[in-house]
C-alpha cells in the first residue's frame, strides 16, 4: 500500500490537536504568545526566555514599514477586490522579494556559507575582509547593509543587537557582520549602517534557522502589517487617491 | 498644495520609528510580543493582560491546520516557483476565503449586527432564536458552527472560551454565539459544535474588531503556518506526491 | 481501486497532445489563433466564423485599460520581486474583483438569471422594467451600465454589438440589456451608457458562457495587458514615482 | 510642475481608445483576433502575417498542460475562495516559475546573451559547443531541453519551428538552439528533446522579444488555460480528492 503524502508539523483527533508534539489547547493556548508559536513552528520547540524575548523583537521589528511599495500594492487590490481581503494580502505578500525583506535572505546566506565551511570562525576579521572584497570585485551591493533613511544608525539593527547581547545570542553570525560592515565603511568611505534586515538575517543565523527560510520570517511579520493597512484602508481609504497620481484621461 | 497620500500608522525620522504612538525600538522591541504587536496594530493601543492572554490564544489557535487545501496549494507553487517564496506563501493565503479562515468574518458579522441595534441585547435567548430561525428558513448555514472532525466539541473553542471568562472578556458576543449554537442544536436535532472560527469571531467582537477585517486575523495567523509548511517541503518534500495523484498521462 | 483525479480538457502521450478532442500540432498550431483557441478552451469546440469575429473582439476589447490600479500594484510589485515575474502578474489579477472586471460576471448573471425562467423572454420589454426596478428599489447599481469617462456612449460597447448584429449573435441577452439601459436612464434621468463590461457580459451569455466563469474572460485578456505595463515598467519604471506620491517620512 | 507618471501604451478620451498607436474600436475590435492584439501590446506593432502564424501558434501551444502542479494550485484555492475567481487565477499564475513556464525565458536569455556579441554569430557550431560546455562543467542543466513525456521529440517543437520555416522566421536564434540540443546528445549520450518552451524562447528571439518579459508569454497564455480548469473545476470537482490524497486525520 502507498501511504499518503504526510505533514509532521500537526496531528489531530476528534479531541486533541498537536503541534511540534505538544497539546494545542492545554500546552499551547493561553500559555504562549503568537511569536513563540511561530518560533515553535520552525524550529520544533519552544524558546527559552532569551530566545523568546530575541525571536519576538526580530518579528516586532519588520511588522510595520508604512507605505511601502507593498502596502500601496495591497491598498490598490483592495479597490478592485473589496469581496476578498485575502486577495489584497496577497498582493501585498507578493511584493517582499529579494529587494526589501528578501535581503534578509541574502544576509543570511552569505553569513550561513561562510560559516559553514572547516575553520572559518577562526578568523572572523580575515573572513569579512573576503566577503567585501568579493561583493566590491564584482560591483554587488552587500546585503543586509545600507539605508536610504535610517543613517549612520538603523536604530533597530543596533536595539536588536543589544537584545541579542543581553540574552546571549550574539556569537559568530553577529560578530562576522558587524566586521563585514565596518570593513565595508572603511573600503568604501561611505556610510553603509547595518540595517535591520541585516541583523534579523544574522539572527536568524544564530537561532540555527537555514537562510532558505528567512525571507519567511520577514513575511510572516509584514503580513500583520498588511492587514492593518487594510483595516486603515477601509476607514480612510488612500488608494484611490494614489491611483490618480497616475495618469487618467479626461 | 495637494497633500500626498498618508498612513496614520506610522512615522519614521532618521533615528526613530513610531507605531501607533509609540517608539519600536524603545517602547517594543524587547518588550512585547508578536501578538501584542498585532493588537497594537489593528487596535491601535497595547493589550491589557487579559486581553493579550485571549489575543494571543486566538492567534495560536489559528496558526496550524495540517494539510489543508491552502497549504497544498502554497507547496505545489513552491515546485514551480523556488525562487520567489513570497508567490507560495501568497499562493497559501488565497485559499483563505469564505469557506474556512472566512467564516471568522461571517459568525462576527452575524453577532455584531446583531447586536447593533438598539436594546438587542436585552434578550439575548430571543435574538439567537431569531438568528436561527433565519438562517434555517433561508437554509443557509450559520458560521463558526459544525466541524467534520472535532465532534461533538471542538477543543479550541472551549479553550477560547475558558481564558476569556478568567480574563472577563466574555460578553454579549460571547453569549450570544453559546446560545445560537446550543438553539441550532435543539432545532435541527444534529451535532453543531461551535467550531474555532466562531469562537474567535466573538471574541473578535468582544475585543471591539470590526468584522470587516476579522477575515484578516485568521489570515496573520495562517501565514505563519504556511511560512513552517513551506519549510517542511524543502526539507520533506511532498507536493511532487500530491501532484502525481492527479492525472499523469505517459 | 480508486480513479487518480482526472481532468477531461486534454490528454497526452508521448508523440501527441489533445485538447478537446482535437490535436494540438496538426489541428490547432499554425490554424487557429489565440482567442479561438480560448474558445475552444471553454466551450470545448471551434467557434464558428461569426463566434470567432465576435468572441476574439470582446477579448481585445478588454486586454488594455491603462493605469488601472490593477496594473499599478503590478508595477509597485516589480519594485521589490523583479526576481519572479509571475509575482508581478498574480498582483495585477488579484484586483480584477466585483468593482472592475468583475461586472461582467455581475451583467452575465443579472441576464442569465432573468432569462432562465420559462416564458421569460416573451416580453422582455415588462422584465427590463422589473429588474430596474429592483435595482432601484435596493438602491444597488445596475452591473454593466455607467462609465466615469466613456460617456454618453462607451464606444467598445457600441462596435461589439455592431459585430454582434453583422454575426448573428445579438439575441435576447443583447436586447434585454439595451431595453435595460433604456428603462434605467429614463427612470433615473441620467447618462448610464452600456460600458464594455455589460456588453462583454451579454455576449458572453450569447456564447451560452455560463455566468460564473464569465469574470475569467475578463481576467485571461486583462492578464497580456498586465504582462505589457510589465514589460514598460521595466523599461521605463514608473512605480517608484508613484510609491513618492505617497508618504515618505525624511 | 511635476509630471504625473504615465503608461505609453494606450490613451483614451470620452468617445475613443488609443492603444499602441491604432484605435481600439476601428482598428482592432473585429479585425484582429487576441494573439494579434498580444503582439501590439508587446511589440507595439501589429505582426505581418507570418508573424501573427508563428507567435498564435507559440501561445496555442502553451494554453493547455493538464493537470500541472499550477492548475491544482488553482483548483484547491477555489475550495476554500469561491468569492473570488480572480484568487484562483492568481494562484494558478503564480507557480509560473523558474522551474516551469520560467524555462522559456531561461532558453531566450541563454540565445540572446550569447548571440548579443560582436560576431557572435559568425560560427553558430562553435558558439553551441562553447555554451554546452559550460552547462556541463558547471553541472546546469540546458534550458530548453528534455522533457519526461514528450520523447525522444517534442512534437509542439518540432511543429513550431516547421511553422517558423515555412514564414521565415526560422533565423540564427533557431539554428543555435538546434546546434545546441544536437551537441548536448552527443556530449551526454542522453535523449535530449527540444522541448516546447525552448522552442518558444528562440522563437521569442526572434521575434525581437527581449528575455526579461519571455516568462510573461508563457503566462498570458497559460492564464488561459487556468481559467478553464476552473471552469471543469465548478463543474467536476477533483480538488476536494486531491486535498485527500493528502493527510486527513480522523
Amino acid at each position: 500500500m502507498t501511504e499518503r503524502p504526510r505533514s509532521a508539523i500537526s496531528t489531530s483527533t476528534s479531541d486533541r490537536i498537536t503541534v511540534r508534539g505538544l497539546d494545542l489547547t492545554t500546552d499551547l493556548m493561553g500559555k504562549v504568545g503568537l511569536g513563540d508559536m511561530a518560533f515553535l513552528e520552525l524550529l520544533g520547540r519552544l524558546p527559552n526566555s532569551g530566545e523568546s524575548v530575541v525571536f519576538n523583537a526580530m518579528l516586532v521589528s519588520l511588522v510595520e514599514h508604512g507605505l511601502t511599495p507593498n502596502t500601496l500594492a495591497a491598498r490598490l487590490t483592495y479597490l478592485g477586490s473589496p469581496e476578498a481581503l485575502q486577495a489584497s494580502v496577497a498582493a501585498g505578500v507578493l511584493g517582499l522579494g529579494t529587494v526589501f525583506v528578501g535581503s534578509i535572505e541574502g544576509a543570511a546566506r552569505m553569513l550561513q556559507e561562510a560559516l559553514a565551511e572547516e575553520g572559518a570562525g577562526d578568523d572572523l576579521q580575515r573572513l569579512a575582509g573576503v566577503i567585501v572584497e568579493e561583493h566590491l570585485s564584482s560591483r554587488r551591493s552587500i546585503p543586509g547593509l545600507g539605508h536610504p533613511i535610517h543613517r549612520p544608525v538603523d536604530p533597530r539593527a543596533r536595539r536588536l543587537f543589544e537584545l541579542a547581547s543581553e540574552n546571549g545570542l550574539a556569537g559568530s553570525y553577529v560578530e562576522l557582520i558587524e566586521l563585514i560592515q565596518a570593513e565595508a565603511e572603511l573600503r568604501t568611505r561611505r556610510t553603509l549602517p547595518l540595517n535591520v534586515t541585516g541583523a534579523v538575517g544574522a539572527l536568524a543565523s544564530e537561532l540555527q534557522l537555514p537562510w532558505t527560510i528567512c525571507r519567511g520570517v520577514g513575511i510572516m511579520a509584514r503580513c500583520i502589517g498588511i492587514v492593518a493597512h487594510l483595516q486603515e484602508e477601509m476607514r480612510d481609504p488612500i488608494a484611490a487617491e494614489v491611483w490618480r497620481a497616475g495618469e487618467r484621461e479626461s
